[in-house]
C-alpha cells in the first residue's frame, strides 16, 4: 500500500494478493475520512479509522456496522482511480475520462523493454520540495545551459552538448549523434530521438561524455550487476520525459525516475527513485553513496537555481528575455507545448455544421 | 479578569468588587489598542497600555489625558458585550440584538439546580486545537458510533447504547432508559430527555455502563466530596448541549464543560474545564490524574479522528455517504438544525401585507 | 553592493569604482533569476547565478553565452531604478516617472549641510519587524502622548513637550521654542520648523530636555568626536521626516536614520542606522552600548504598542476615537496627508478644455 497526494486529491495505491495493482480515492464513502494515513505499508484490508468501514483491496465495501436493512454496500465501494502499467512503471490519472495513453505506451515500450524494469528494486528514494512553480522546475530540466556553472559533479559524466538536452526544433540530428543512435540500435537498444504526442513526450538514448558510463564521479558503472540487457556499456542514458509529471534516465547499469508534483503555485515536490537489479546486493554489487551522490547533489543545486529564479520572477520588474537558440530549444519546446495545451483548453468548442 | 478571543472579536470579562460580572469589547475607545493582553489576572482598573486611558470595571472611562474641554468621557466608555448567568455558568453573545435566552435558561435551570455549580471550583482546564472545521467537531461529538474503535478509556464508563448519544428522531425512548429517567426524577434529579429551541439545545440524564459511577478508568467516583446534591450515585451524567458553542457533562461527583471556538474554517479550539466542589482538596478528596485522564485521552483521540476526517473531506473526490440510522441520529439532528438555521438566515425576509 | 526588498520589488544598489552609486532591478534580463542574493558585499561584476549572464556595475550586459548572431546585448542591460543623493543620504524611487524631489532636496540640504553626513560611518544597524500596518508605525512615531508610560529610557532625554512631536496645526510656535530656533540659527544650524511638500516632509531642530545633549541614559554626548559642525552642544536633534519611508534625528554628536518598509498589510520592517564621524573609534570615542541602548529599547517598546494597537484594531468592534488636540496633532497631520494623497490618486483625472 502506498499513499500519494496529487494536488488536492488523496490517492491510495494497493497491490492485492493476486498481484493486481489498483488505485483508489483515499476517502471513506461514509463520512469522508482519510482511510490510509501512512505513506506506505502492508495491510490485509483497507479499514477506515473513524467507524471501521472495511474495504477489500479491490475497493469493495465488506463491512459497515449498523447501517440498516436498506443500505446497499455494493454502491459504496471505494472510487477507483485510472491506473496503467508500462514495463514496470505505473501511471495514474485522476480524470474520469483519461486521455489517450496507448500512443505513448506503444512507443515507450519499444525503448523500455531492454531495461527489464519488472526485475528492478528500489535502492533509494529522495524527496525534496523546491520553492518554485512546477513550470520553472521543468524549464530548468529542459536545458543544460546552466550546468557548467551549477552542476560540478553532474558535469563529470553528463554531456554539455546542447543536442543532448534539446535537439534542434526541426528535429535534425548531428552526424555524430546519429552515429551513436545507430550503434545502440544495432546492438538492440532503441535510441533514435522521438518527440511525439504533440510534444508531450520524448525518447532518446543520449551519449554521456567520453569515457563516462554512468552518473558517478569517476564515470564508472555504479552497479556491478546491470539492470536490463543494454549490451553496450557506453550507450548512455535513455532520456524519457512525459509532461507534466515525470522525466527519467535509464542507464545500462541502473535507472532513475523523477516525479514532479505541484504542491502549490510556488512549491513543487520532486521525488527521485534509484532502481537497480533486484538481485544486486548493496555493499557487494553497489555502494549506495556512489550510486546516489551525483543526482542528490544535482537535485539540490537545481532546487537552489529554481528558487532563485522564482524569487526574481516574483518582482513586478521582471520581463521575459530571449532564449539561447542553441542551448534552450528544449525550454522553448516545453513552453510552446504548454501554451498550446492551455490555448486548446481555453478555446470554445467548435460546432461542426452537419 | 479573563480575556477571550471569539472569532475576530476580543472580549474581556471582569468581576467587579460588587461581585457583578460584565463583558466588554477589549479595544480602547481612543485609538483601538487592545487593553487586556493577559489571558487572566486581577486588576483594579482597565488601563490601556498605549496612552493610559483608564476605565472602571463597569466600563466607565475615568481618565484620558489632555483631551481638551470639549471631550465627553461619558461617550467613550467600553462597549459592553451581552452576558447572562445560568446557575454558575456564563454565556456571552456578541450580537447587539441577542436572541432569546429565556427558554433555554428556564429549562436548563430546572436540571442544573441540583448540581450547585455556584459552589464549584475549577480543578483543571485543558485547551486543544483540532485542525478541523467546527462542524466536524460537533458531528464527532453527536455520535458514539466511533467510540469502540477510538476511545478505549472512555468506553470503560460511557455507554455504547446509541440512545445515549442520539435518541430516536421521533423522541421515543426505550423502556429501560425511561426507567432510569424516572428513578432519577423521583430522587430529585431532573432527567427526562428534552430537545428544544428548535433543536438547538438538549438535556438528558443518561446512564453510564453498569457499575460505572463516573468518568474514571475503574468507574469509581473521581471526587470523594460531591459537587451538587444528586442523591443517586449511578445517576450518570446530565448531558447538556447548546449549539454551536458548548456541550457539558454534569455527574454526581463532578462536572465537565466543553467550549467549542472556531479559529478558522479548518481549526477549532476545544476547552474542557473540570469542576469540583469548592471545598474538595486535591490529593485528599480527589487525585487530579484520576479525575482528568479519561477526557484528556478522549479529547486527544477525537482530535485525531476529526483531523483525519477533515483531511479526507478536503479531497475533491469526497462525497457524503449515508448515516447509520441507529448510531448517527444525533449527527443527522445537528446537520438538520444547522441547515435549517442557514436556510432561515439566507431567506429573504417576508413582508407582511397590512 | 547592497540588496533591498521594496514591497514585491528586488533592488540592488551598487557603488562602482568611479564612486558613482546606482540602483537596478535585481532580476536577470534573461530568465528573470535574482542576481544578487547576499544582503551586502563586494563584487567586480553582477553575475547571474543561473546562466552567468554578466553585467557591469553600470548595468551594461557584457556577457551572455551562445545567444546567437541576432542577439543585441545593448538592449538587455539591467533596468535602472531612480536614485538621488542628498548630503550623504540616498533616496530611490521605483516609479518610472518619479515625483518631484527638488523641493525637498533644496530645503533639506540647507538643514543637513552642517551635519556633514558625507563623512559619516555606520556604527550600528538594527532591523526589527513590527506586526502592524505601516500606518500604525507612523501614527506611533508622530506623537509622544504614549512616551511617558512606554519609553522610560527615551524620556531621560527626549522632551515630552507636545510641540516637539507635533507643533500646532496652524504652525504657530511657542515663544520658548522660537527662542531655541533663533539661537541655533544664529550659531549656523538651521532650526526653524518647516512643514512642506503638502505635508509630506518636515524639518525642525527641537530642544531636548534641559541638561540632555544626546540620546543617552545620562544625557551626555554618546560620541566624543562630533559628526558635523553644530556649534551648540544643546541644539538637540534636527527632526526630519519624509512620508512614507523615513524619519531621522540628526544630533550634534551623531545621527540616526529610520527606514520604514511595509512587508505586508500587517508587517512593517523598521531599520535604524546609527551614524558617527568616520574618524571616531569605537571603544575610544564612543561606547557602542551607550550609543545605541536608548533607541534599541525605544524601538522595541514601540513595536510592542504598535502590535497591541494592531491587535485591537483587528476587532470588528473597533471604532476610531478622538485625538488629543494638544498631544496628537502630528498624528492628525499624518492621517490628513495620507487621506489627501489617496483621494487625489482615486480622483478621475480632469481634462482641461483647450
Amino acid at each position: 500500500m502506498r499513499f500519494l497526494r496529487v494536488g488536492a486529491y488523496e490517492v491510495v495505491i494497493v497491490r492485492a494478493q493476486d498481484g493486481e495493482i489498483r488505485a483508489f480515492q483515499n476517502t471513506c464513502r461514509h463520512r469522508g475520512s482519510l482511510i490510509c494515513k501512512e505513506r506506505e505499508g502492508q495491510v490485509a484490508k483497507l479499514v477506515c479509522p473513524y467507524h471501521r468501514w472495511t474495504y477489500e483491496l479491490d475497493g469493495t465495501l465488506i463491512w459497515a456496522g449498523d447501517m440498516g436493512a436498506e443500505f446497499d454496500a455494493s454502491k459504496h465501494g471505494l472510487k477507483t482511480v485510472s491506473l496503467r502499467h508500462l514495463d514496470g512503471l505505473i501511471y495514474i490519472c485522476l480524470s474520469d475520462t483519461p486521455p489517450d495513453f496507448e500512443s505513448f505506451a506503444e512507443l515507450a515500450h519499444r525503448y523500455l523493454e531492454v531495461h527489464d524494469l519488472a526485475n528492478a528494486k528500489v535502492a533509494y528514494t529522495s524527496t525534496i520540495v523546491e520553492k518554485g512553480n512546477w513550470k520553472l522546475v521543468w524549464e530548468n530540466n529542459r536545458e543544460c545551459y546552466h550546468c557548467s556553472s551549477n552542476h560540478p559533479s553532474l558535469c563529470r559524466s553528463f554531456s554539455l552538448d546542447p543536442e543532448v538536452a534539446g535537439v534542434a526544433a526541426d528535429g535534425s540530428v548531428s552526424a555524430s549523434l546519429q552515429a551513436h543512435f545507430d550503434r545502440c540500435e544495432a546492438a538492440g537498444a532503441p535510441a533514435q530521438f522521438r518527440l511525439a504526442g504533440g510534444g508531450q513526450f520524448r525518447l532518446a538514448r543520449m551519449p554521456l561524455q567520453a569515457n563516462a558510463l554512468s552518473y558517478t564521479l569517476d564515470g564508472k558503472p555504479a552497479v556491478a550487476r546491470n539492470l536490463g540487457r543494454v549490451a553496450i556499456p557506453d550507450a548512455g542514458p535513455l532520456l524519457m520525459f512525459h509532461y507534466t509529471t515525470t522525466w527519467n534516465h535509464f542507464l545500462p547499469d541502473h535507472s532513475l525516475t523523477f516525479r514532479v508534483m505541484p504542491i502549490s503555485t510556488t512549491e513543487t515536490e520532486v521525488t527521485t527513485t534509484w532502481l537497480v537489479n533486484k538481485d544486486a546486493v548493496e555493499g557487494v554489487d553497489y555502494d549506495l553513496k556512489c550510486l546516489t551522490e551525483v543526482w542528490v547533489a544535482t537535485n539540490n543545486e537545481d532546487r537552489e537555481v529554481v528558487e532563485t529564479n522564482q524569487w526574481g520572477i516574483f518582482s513586478p520588474a521582471y520581463v521575459p528575455g530571449p532564449y539561447s537558440p542553441d542551448q534552450e530549444s528544449g525550454v522553448a519546446q516545453f513552453v510552446d507545448w504548454y501554451v498550446d495545451r492551455i490555448e486548446k483548453a481555453l478555446s470554445p468548442v467548435r460546432l461542426v455544421a452537419g
